[in-house]
């Protein structure tokens, strides 16, 4: 179980652009050379962030990425799923679960002790917290 | 992020053979049909689950599969672990870390708070607690 290289990419950026915020677009080569990340990869990664109304694209000679709104507005989990989905731990964790034993099974009310800690975790950590 | 299939079927598996423990070999194929588990992918995983002396291969005609141990001496860390390897949640968890900011990085802090708590519930259930 671990993070995707995408959705590590999508923090790592985003922690950036929120250290950045208000003061004017950030260009990928200066996000990239910040913290030793992959331009070609980041540009996708960026633009699921851009679909997700997370970050802002800002056209033009001056331009680059911005956070759509300020960093104390945007958490991880949000950052996460914009890249990754929903994210489940495991199959019995899926809406509708993929498991067809969860009313009986032990193991599914470990899982989801862990998705709940998982989950408030991160959504209780804004981009402020993490600058 | 997401247990990978076979880490599933190995605690699904591994789930099984706990309830089974005591009575003797079980077949794949019981163990497939009683958690609707694919057979073929079933066996590479017990495989490994076998190399890491956490269940038992017996032979012969009433043969199939035992816990190597009692359920209470086997954790889910240790299930999912022989099919994954080691579990670190996200690059920086890595030993060493596949990032040069943690020290200064606060969602390094965060990710280390789960790796934490993920790693110390699973360890925490053993199979017992499980069936």
């Amino acid at each position: 179980m671990k993070l995707s290289l995408a959705a590590e990419l999508a923090v790592r950026g985003a922690v950036v652009l929120a250290q950045q915020y208000g003061k004017g677009p950030t260009t990928l080569a200066d996000v990239c050379e910040l913290r030793d990340l992959s331009r070609e990869y980041l540009a996708k990664v960026f633009g699921l962030l851009a679909r997700a109304d997370l970050v802002t694209p800002i056209r033009g000679k001056n331009g680059g990425y911005v956070l759509a709104r300020d960093p104390k507005e945007i958490n991880l989990l949000q950052i996460i799923e914009a890249v990754e989905g929903p994210q489940y731990l495991n199959f019995c964790q899926y809406d509708p679960p993929k498991c067809d034993q969860v009313d009986t099974c032990k193991v599914h009310h470990i899982w989801t002790e862990l998705q709940e800690i998982f989950e408030n975790r991160l959504r209780s950590a804004s981009l402020a917290d993490c600058i």
